[in-house]
C-alpha cells in the first residue's frame, strides 16, 4: 500500500478533567495531538499505511508522542529527535455559552526549530502517493516555513498529490503574512481545505453571509470561495467545512466539495459536542481516505462529513471512529441505537 | 411480604469512564447488571420483598456480583456457586450520532451451564406471588432454557403469576430458534413485555411504521402488535415500550399497556441520556410493581414509563430511581428543579 | 478600592463525581460555597476587593474553606474561628426529569453559633461601600439573625449600601417565621434581590403566572412583585430572576431590574446545565459589581444576566466566569466558539 | 445459625486520596464504619450471621451506610431510622514519621439521640448467641449509655454471652466520667478486649512499660493489665491488642489472651500499613469468630491476631480478609507470594 | 536489525485501584500482559527488533492489546485476528502479610483454540535470531501445544536460537502432563529460564533450601538444579531467578546463570514492591538482550537481574525501565536519588 | 509582623499519578512549586508574614500558580505579571531502586526574562526583615541574576537580613559559572544553606566521605565544609542538610547548623518517602522560622530538620505540616500514632 505522509507538530494537549476550568484543575488529562497527526490518524485508523513526520525532544514527553502515534497504527520511522521541548497546549473545555478554551505554550518546540535539511525528504516520499500538510506548520517561523517549501518541491518532482488544510492560527502570524507565505505554498498544492474564516484571513476571500447557526446554509456564498480559491491557485479540488456554533454544546456540521466543475453539498449534522477539536482534522482525514478510495465527489464529502461528524462525540484530538462506523452514519444510520 | 423471583444472568460491566471509547480505555468503571438482576433491584428499591436466582463462580468476582445485589436490597439466599467464570460485557457510552456500543464475553458463563436440577425452585417459590424472566436466560443454551422450562412449570403449579420480557438477543440465537424456545415457554406466561423490536424477530409479528423519531406516535401499529401477541398466546396483558432513537443523546420515551379489553398509553418523554443500559429493565420493574400493589392500567403504564423515564438518567445497570421520585414524575414533576 | 462585605454561611459541599446518585457513590468531589460566599468569589474575581465574614471550626476542615476563599482572592481577615463544625451540604447533579438534590446537614454549624458581639463591624465596615446578606443567615437561628441585624445597624450608621437576596429556605424556618424577620431587616435594605418562589414565601407577594418554560415571560407578573416590594419596604432597586426549569438538564435563564421608574429585563438565555447551583448567587454577585462601577440599569441587569448565565456551565458553587468573557457574553457572543 | 449482635455508631468516613493532606484534597473517598459495625462485617465475612444494631437518619447518606453492610453480608433488619444526621469522620492517611489524623464531626448524630425504648431488644435477642459493644456508644451521652445498659440487662435476662472493647475516646468523655459509666456496664460483660491504653484511662489499670517498639514484648505487664481487669470485674476472659508504633508507616502487632488461667500470646507481625483504622476491631470479630467456634485459647489469640495483621493490609475501616486468608496466616503463611 | 520472536498469550489485566481487594472496586485499571508478550516490549524498549506472535479476537479489546504493544514499539504484523474472547486476568495488588491475588478468566481465549496451521511460522522466522516461549502457552491446551511444537521446528530449520522460560502455572495443568509436554519440547531449547518451584513441578528437580527469606542465599542448592536441567535436555544455558518472599511489601530478588562450566551470581536486590507481576519476565527479557548483545556471562546475569530489579518498581506488567537505567542500576547506582 | 520575602520561579509541576512512568501516564496531577516559592508556603504556613515575589504570565496557567500560593496563605501583592510561559516540571515518582526523574520545561519562561528595574524592590522591602533566595534563580540567565544583585542590594541597604540556598543545577548553568556569579552575591548573605553537593559543585568545597545510607555521620566532613564556607565568606551561619538515600523509598534525614562558634547536628531521621521533592525548601522554610523566633542554635536546627522530615511525608512541592506537628516531632513523637 503506497504510503501517505502527514508533516507538522504534534504536541502534549493538557485538559481539566470534564467541565473544569483552568482555575479549579488538579490534574489534567493527557493526550497528544495536532492538525496533522490527527490526520495521519485517522488515515492509520482506516487501514491506511499513514506516516507522520515531526521532530520531537529526546526525553520522555517526545517518547510519549511518538508512542501515541504508534499506539494507533501510525508509522514513526521518520520522526526527527531533537530540540528543547515539546509544544504544549492546555484546552478547557467549554459547554453551553461558555466556549472553550485555548493556552498555547508552543514557542521554541521542537518542530518550530527545524530547518531545511534535516528531513531526508527523498526517504520520506520513497513509495509515498499523497503528502499533507496545513498552515500551521509554516507559520511556526521561517525555518520551518523553508522546511516545508523543501518537502513541497521533493513530493512534486516524486509525482506525490498535496493537500493542505489552510488552517489559520492568529496567534503565529498576522493575515498577512500568512497570505504572503502560504501564497508561495499554494502551487504545490492539488487539494485545498479550509473553512469560512480560513480563507478570509489568509486570502482575503471572504464569503457572504455564512452564518449557519439558524440550520439554513447560504450555498451561494460558499461556492463563490471555493471558485476563487481555484480561480487564483489552479487547486484541483476545493473542500469548505461549514460550522454552525449554536452554543458550545451544539453544533451544526455540514460540508462541501467543489471539482472545477461540481458544487457538493453534503448532509447537515446537528452535534451534541464530547470534543470539538480535531473536528476540521477529522474532515481532511476522511477527504484524503475517499479520494485516495476512489470515492465519487458526492460520496467523498459525504464520507468527510460523516467522520468529522463522529469526531465532535470522540474525546481528544484523534478521531477513533472506525471505517465501518463512518459508512453507516454516511448511509443515513444517526439514530445512536445501542450497538450489540 | 409475598416474594417476587427473578432469574436469569448476572454480569460484570465494564466501562470506559466518561465518553472515552474501548480504544482510549485505561481503566473500566465496574458495575453489575443484567436483565432480570435489574428488575428485582427496582423491585426491592421499592420496598418489595424480591430474590435473584442465578449462577455465579465462587470466586471474587462472583462474590462481588452477589455482594452488589444485596447492597441494594435483593435476597440472594437463592444464588446457586459454581461453574467457571461471570459472564462480562464491555460497554462504550455513545453520544451523538456515535452509537453507546456493547462487547459480550459472556459464553461459557455460571448460569449458561446450569441445568435442570440445580436449583430448588420448590424453596424458591415458596411464599412467592411472582416470577420474572426474559428472552436471554433460554437464549444462553439449551440447558439453561429447560432451567426456565422446569421453573416454569413449577411456578404455575405453586400459582405464581409469570412475566416475561421478550428481549431478543441477536447474537445469542437466531429469530428461528429464538421463536420455536420462546413459543413454548410464552403458555406459562400471565404478563408479557415487549418493545418494537421483539416481537418481530422472536414471533414474526410486525408493527405498521412504529418509527417515533419525530415524537409521534403511530397508536394503530403498536395495538395490532399486542392485540396479535395476546391472541396467539393468551396473555393476561401484553405491555410494549416505545422508544424514539433520536441520537445516542436523546430519545423520547413512552410506553402502552394492553390488558385485552383496552389500550393504555402513558406520557411521552424527551429524554437526555446519562445511561441507556436497563430502561427497558427498569420499565419491566415498575410495571410489576404497579401490577403488584393494585395499580389501575392507566396508572400502571404511567408508573412504569416514569420509572424508566428516569432510569436514562441514572449511571449502571441498575435504576435507583426512589419511589417517590417515581410517583412525583408520574405525577406531572418532570422539571428538574433542585430538591432541597 | 473601597471594601465590599459578604457575610453568612460557608459549607464543606459534598458531591458524587459526575451523575452519580448518592447510594452509587465511593467518593465525594468536595468544594466549598454559600449563597453570600459565592458573592464573594464573584466580586474579587471581577477584581473588586471583596471580604467575607463568618465563622468557622478551628481545625483542618475550616482550614480549608477559609483556604479556599482566599485561593480566589476573598479577603478572609474578619473570618471568626471557632464553634464546634462547619456545615456541610450533599449535593446529587440531577439530568433530564431527574431533579438535583440537595441533603442539609448544617445543623450546628460554627456560624449558626454565632452571637451579637463576636464581629467587630466596626473593623469590617472601615472604608466599606456595600454589605451584601441573605435570607439565610437570619434563618439559621435567633442568634444568626440577631447578629445579621446588628451588622445591618452598624453598616447603615456607616453609610455603608446594603443589598439582599431573600433566598427563602424552607428547612430552615417557615414562612410566618422569615416574613417576621425578614420584615424587620429590610428596612436596612437597598437592594434587594429575589426569585419568584422568594417573594411569595417570605412577603406573601404572589406573580401571576410566572412560568417561563416555554420561553415566554409574562412581564406583566413580574413587573407587580418588584413594584409591590417596592412599594412595602421602600428599596432603591428590585432585581428579580427568572428561571424556566424544561429539565435538570435545560433551563431558561433571564432577569428584570425595578429602579422606581423604569423595568429592564435582560436577554433569556437558553442554557445546558453543568452545575445550577449558585446560579442566584452569581447573578447577586454581577449585579453588585455592575451597580459598584456604575453601570446603567440596562447594562446592569445584561450583565448580572449573562454572569450568571456562564455560571450554569461552571462547576462548584463559585462562577469562575471572567470580566472579559461576562463582557463579551453580554455584547452578544454566546456561540462558544473556541477561543485560542 | 445463631445471632452475634454488635451495637453501637456507623459513621460516613471521609478520607483525601492516598496521603494528601487535608488541606490539599479536592475530593474524599467515601467509606462507613465504626467500631461495632467493623465487628459485625468481620463476622459476616467469616460466615456468621452477624446483626448490627443502630440508628440512621432517614436520608440517603444514611441509606448508604446501611447499604453498605447488607453488601458485605450484616443483617440490618434492627437498624432504626430517624434523628438529623449520621456521624461523620474525616480521616488524613499518615506516613512516616506523620501520624494519621482523625476530625470527629459526630455530635448530634442519630445515634448519639437515641434512648431506652427506641430499640426493641426482646426481637433483637431473640437467637441471639452474642452481643458485642464498645466503651465508644455509652461515651456518645447519657442517652446512649441508658440505651446500652438495657441492651446488657436484656441480653444476659436471655442467656447472651456479651463481649465489650474498652475502646477509651478521650474526645467523648473523661476518664473520671468513663470509670464510672463503664464501671458499672462491666458487670454484664465476659468477654473484656483492651488495649494498653483503655485499661488505664478507663479504668486506672497501668500496665509497666509496654513500649514494644523495639520488637520486645514486656510479657509481665500485660499479665498484670489482664488479670487487675478479671479481679475487679470477673470476667471469663480478658484479651489485650498489643501494638508498637514505629512509625505512621510500620507498626509491630501482637496480642494476649487470658483466661484466668494461662495467659497466651499470639505471634508478633511486623506489619507495613496500607490503613490502619478499623485494626483494633478487627481483632474482636476475629476473637469472637474463634470463641464462638470453639477454638483453643491458643488458636483463638492467633487468629484473632491475624486477622488483625491482615487489616492493617486493607482499605477502610472494614476487614475484608477471607477467613483462609486468616487460617492460612495463623498457620504461618505471611510470605505474601502472588496466589493464582 | 535481526528479529526476536515471543509467542504466546497477552490478556486484559483488570486490577482494583492500589490496594483496594476486588470485593471494594468500583473500577479496574487497565493493561495488557503476558509471559512472552511482557518479554517482546522489554526486548523493544531496550531497542531491539521484537515481534510478538498471538491470536486474538477482531473486537475493540483485542484491537487494544494489540494497540498497546504497537504503542512501546513491538512488532505486531505477526499476530493473527479470530477467536471469540482474550483471555482475563484479575490482579489484585498485595501488601504486607496479604498476598496479591490473581483470579484468571483465560479459558476458550482466542490463542488457546489456534492450532497448527494457523500461524505462517516461515514468515515470522525469516531474518529472525531468537525464539522465545513459556510453559504458559503449551498448557493452554493440545492445540496450542501443538502449535508451540510446529514453531519450535521451525525455528530449529531456520537456525534461530531458542528460549524457554518454563513458568509452570498449576491451574492450567498438572505437574505430570507439563513434564510430558514439555519434555518434548525442551529439546529445542537454547536457553533455558526456571525459578526454584518451575523445575520442582516440572521435572521433579528439587533443590535443597533454596528460601532467601533471610537474604542469605544456598547456592549449592540453585547450582544443582541448574546443573540437572541440563544434564537432562542438553541446554547450553541456564538461568535460574532467587526470590526471597520476606512479604507481599518486600522481597529479596538475585538470580544465577550456569553455562555449562561455571555458575554466575548476580548482586542481591532488597526490592520494595510497586508492582511484582512480570518480574520473571522482565528478567527473560533482559536475558535476552544480554545474550544477543554479547554480554560476558557475568554482565549478562547482572543485566537482567537488574533490569528485573526495577520491575518490581513499575506497574503493570511491562517493564518500561530503559536501558540507561539498566546498566546504572547494574553499575551499582540502586540509591535512588533524583535524577534531574 | 514583619515580611518575610522570597524571590525566584514558580513552576507547574505535572506528575504521572502514583508510581506511573511518563510513558503510562494518561493525566497528570498539577500542584505548583519551585525552590523559593515552597519555603514562602512554608512560613505562612506558620503563621508569618511571608511574600513571594516572580513573574508569571497573564494567563489562567499563571493565575493558578498565583491563587495557590494565596491558597495557602502568601502575600501575592508583588507578582508581577507578564513574559511568555510558566516554567514547568515533569516530576515522575521514583520506587526502592527506580530514582524519581525530573524533565525540565522551564526555558523561556516569564521570570526567566525578567530583568532590573521589573521590580520595585524598594516596596518589596518595605517593612520587611528577611529575604530569601536561592542559587537557582541566577542560574536562570544573566538578566535574572543581575536582577537578583539588584535585590540584595537593595535588601542590604534597608537592613533586611538575607539567607541563601546554594541549590545547584547542573542543568542550568556550569560549576564555573556558578561559582563565579555566586561568588560575588555571596557577600550580600548572612544565612547559607546548603547540601553536601552544593558546597562542592558552585564553590569547590568537598567534604570527605559523606556518605551516610549506612545511617552513621562522618561529622567531621560537614563540620570542614561549614567552616571553609564561612571563612571564605564570612557567613553568619552556615546549614548544611544531610541526606542518606538508601533508596528512592527510604532516606536518612539530618542536619547540621555551625554559627561560627559551636556545629549543632540534629537527630537522624529514617524517612519513608512520599514525595522528595522540596525537602530542602521545606528545611529553609524551617531555618527562616526558627530563626526569626529567637530559637537557639539547637532547636533551630531541630525545628527545621523535623519540619524537613515530615515535608517527605507530604504530596506536592509545599510542606503542609502545622507548627504543632513539627514541634511535636521535634520534641521526639515520631511514632505516627493516630491523632484522634
Amino acid at each position: 500500500m503506497s504510503r501517505i505522509v502527514c508533516f507538522g507538530e504534534i504536541m502534549l494537549r493538557l485538559s481539566p478533567p470534564g467541565y473544569l476550568r483552568f482555575v479549579q484543575a488538579n490534574s489534567f488529562d493527557v493526550v497528544y495531538g495536532g492538525g496533522e497527526a490527527n490526520v495521519s490518524v485517522s488515515l492509520a485508523n482506516y487501514g491506511m499505511n499513514a506516516a507522520f513526520v515531526t521532530r520531537v525532544p529526546e526525553n520522555p514527553i517526545g517518547d510519549s508522542a511518538v508512542n501515541e502515534l504508534r499506539r494507533f497504527g501510525v508509522d514513526t520511522q521518520f520522526v526527527s529527535r531533537g530540540g528543547d521541548r515539546l509544544g504544549i497546549y492546555f484546552l478547557e473545555k467549554g459547554a453551553s455559552q461558555r466556549a472553550s478554551k485555548v493556552v498555547y505554550d508552543r514557542k521554541y518546540s521542537a518542530i518550530s526549530e527545524a530547518k531545511p535539511g534535516d528531513i531526508d525528504w527523498m526517504a520520506v516520499f520513497e513509495g509515498a502517493s499523497w503528502f499533507h500538510f496545513t498552515g500551521i506548520t509554516p507559520a511556526l517561523g521561517d525555518q520551518p516555513a523553508a522546511l516545508t517549501l523543501e518537502a513541497l518541491k521533493c513530493a512534486k518532482e516524486m509525482g506525490v498529490k498535496v493537500s493542505c488544510d489552510l488552517n489559520f492560527r492568529k496567534n503565529l502570524w498576522s493575515p498577512v503574512k500568512a497570505g504572503s507565505v502560504m501564497g508561495e505554498l499554494m502551487q504545490y498544492v492539488d487539494v485545498c481545505i479550509a473553512n469560512e474564516e480560513d480563507a478570509e484571513k489568509v486570502f482575503g476571500i471572504k464569503a457572504d453571509d455564512t452564518d449557519i447557526s439558524g440550520g439554513k446554509l447560504n450555498h451561494g456564498g460558499y461556492k463563490k470561495v471555493a471558485a476563487e480559491l481555484r480561480r487564483r491557485f489552479g487547486f484541483e479540488k476545493v473542500a469548505i467545512t461549514l460550522r454552525g456554533s449554536i452554543s458550545a454544546s451544539d453544533n451544526i456540521w455540514a460540508a462541501m466539495l467543489y471539482d472545477g466543475t461540481d458544487y457538493y453539498f453534503s448532509k447537515s449534522y446537528p452535534v451534541h459536542i464530547v470534543d470539538r477539536v480535531g473536528g476540521g482534522d477529522s474532515f481532511g482525514g476522511g477527504l484524503i481516505y475517499a479520494l485516495s478510495n476512489g470515492y465519487s465527489p458526492a460520496d467523498t464529502i459525504e464520507f468527510a462529513t460523516a467522520a468529522s461528524c463522529l469526531k465532535h462525540s470522540i474525546e481528544g484530538d484523534f478521531n477513533h471512529a472506525t471505517l465501518s462506523e463512518v459508512k453507516a452514519l454516511m448511509g443515513g444510520d444517526g439514530s445512536g441505537r445501542v450497538q450489540r
